[in-house]
């Protein structure tokens, strides 16, 4: 396999056997060792505010840290040599989230949502990623910064 | 009814009534102006990693959220003169996270998570809140800091 | 005056007035609510590590405070009828950093150092704002947030 | 030269060697692989606002950023078998800051500023200490987490 199938294969993965990616429903899209998307659709149980009807923060800070984190398992991927699953698996074993900040722009409305992550620090152990939320009408309703241990 | 009155019906409605907080099983145990106590129990839908064990980081945010959230729920209607319930409910609405970060620790594994929360700045606009998780075992999963519009 | 030249004013004062900006020599080239560049030069005394000679981090973090800090200034005096010196100072005076996240992808290395913000939430009360640090080979040093009282 | 003795010799390195701390005149008072302190006086060209007499931002992250990164650096040498001058001075090359969180939580007035540091997670690869500032009337002035590289 390429690098380009074992990243569908990783997306697949995580998008059908992560419990909690999957009550929430998100979905990786794409994602490479310098970008990602990930969506998911509006659901009533994803509300954070009854009164509002907004995403619970929670709900936003988790597909951040789903966005980010599949870039940083690329950038894991991409310094190995030997591709077999049993090495991979093993390296993957390293990825963990540091540290996550996310805020908050707007109220999380919209029947659609468009977490996108990029890369802007890329190391042999930490690699940190800046992500975005947007609703499908092209609102901006959040922010984030999350650090990745990668070695 | 007095603030305490207060505090417990409004941990009641969001214990209850919030629905991701239900469907992560978050439980408000107690909060103030001062600090809050928020407890949940594992369950394998929670699961970030499948192969690991471990609580989604996405799932520490949203509790760490939660007991900064409602400490400052506490500050907002401590500045209030009129308890009406009208009144309460209008001045809820101001409430919303401004950001949030969260620092992952140790992983998250165990039977019961316990977060705690504590004001560290309380003003009549923002307030600001620094979390903590921890396991039945108190060790320190996560570490979280909150800045909460109030006003 | 119109704002355009209340804002260059604001540039200067903040140039020539405020004493840290000066020990540092951080020089403001130009600001308005959307977005901000701020300028310096190497020197010796702000070396934060005398084997490597990079950059102290407060030195990155201050820069990128005053890049997001003017951006925030900007929004408070765009929301001003009154643009009366007496006016504008007095509301200036709401200005404050709530909170900064800065994070450091390379060594602060180079001759010139280029410090952007851009907005990403404008409020009445809370204004967040993203920057950037660039020195004068485009390498990207450092990527910070702030959040900042403006109301 | 056991551990005690060399904190003490790198203290005294960073207090005399380190050009930004003494422009600001950061003193170390203490540190080892749980905790620092960190002491400066105020200083006018500390002032960040020259009409209300304050710290600049900067000045606070600079400090709380050191306090954090001496206690990584007790943690990178606390790793060591060979304590020699040669090796110390080598793995600590590998300090740097990864990401540093500073909340602004009263305004910087005092007569002198005391920074604490307190370790939060310990690893081969990466540490994260929380850090506050206060001034000489117990006043918090301010709240940092920094996350540190270490090997």
């Amino acid at each position: 396999m390429n690098q380009t199938q074992i990243f569908k294969q990783i997306a697949s993965f995580w998008n059908n056997d992560m419990p909690f990616n999957q009550l929430l429903g998100l979905q990786i899209k794409h994602f490479d060792t310098l970008q990602s998307e990930v969506r998911f659709l509006w659901q009533d149980k994803l509300i954070g505010n009854p009164i509002q009807k907004i995403l619970h923060g929670g709900v936003t800070a988790s597909v951040l840290d789903l966005a980010g984190g599949v870039v940083a398992a690329a950038n894991i991927i991409d310094q190995l040599d030997d591709l077999s699953p049993e090495n991979i698996q093993y390296n993957l074993r390293k990825l963990s989230t540091i540290d996550l900040r996310t805020d908050f722009l707007r109220p999380g409305k919209g029947q659609e949502f468009i977490a996108t992550a990029r890369i802007i620090r890329s190391g042999s152990k930490v690699a940190v990623a800046r992500m975005e939320l947007h609703n499908e009408q092209n609102d901006h309703i959040a922010f984030g910064t999350g650090t990745y241990m990668v070695g």
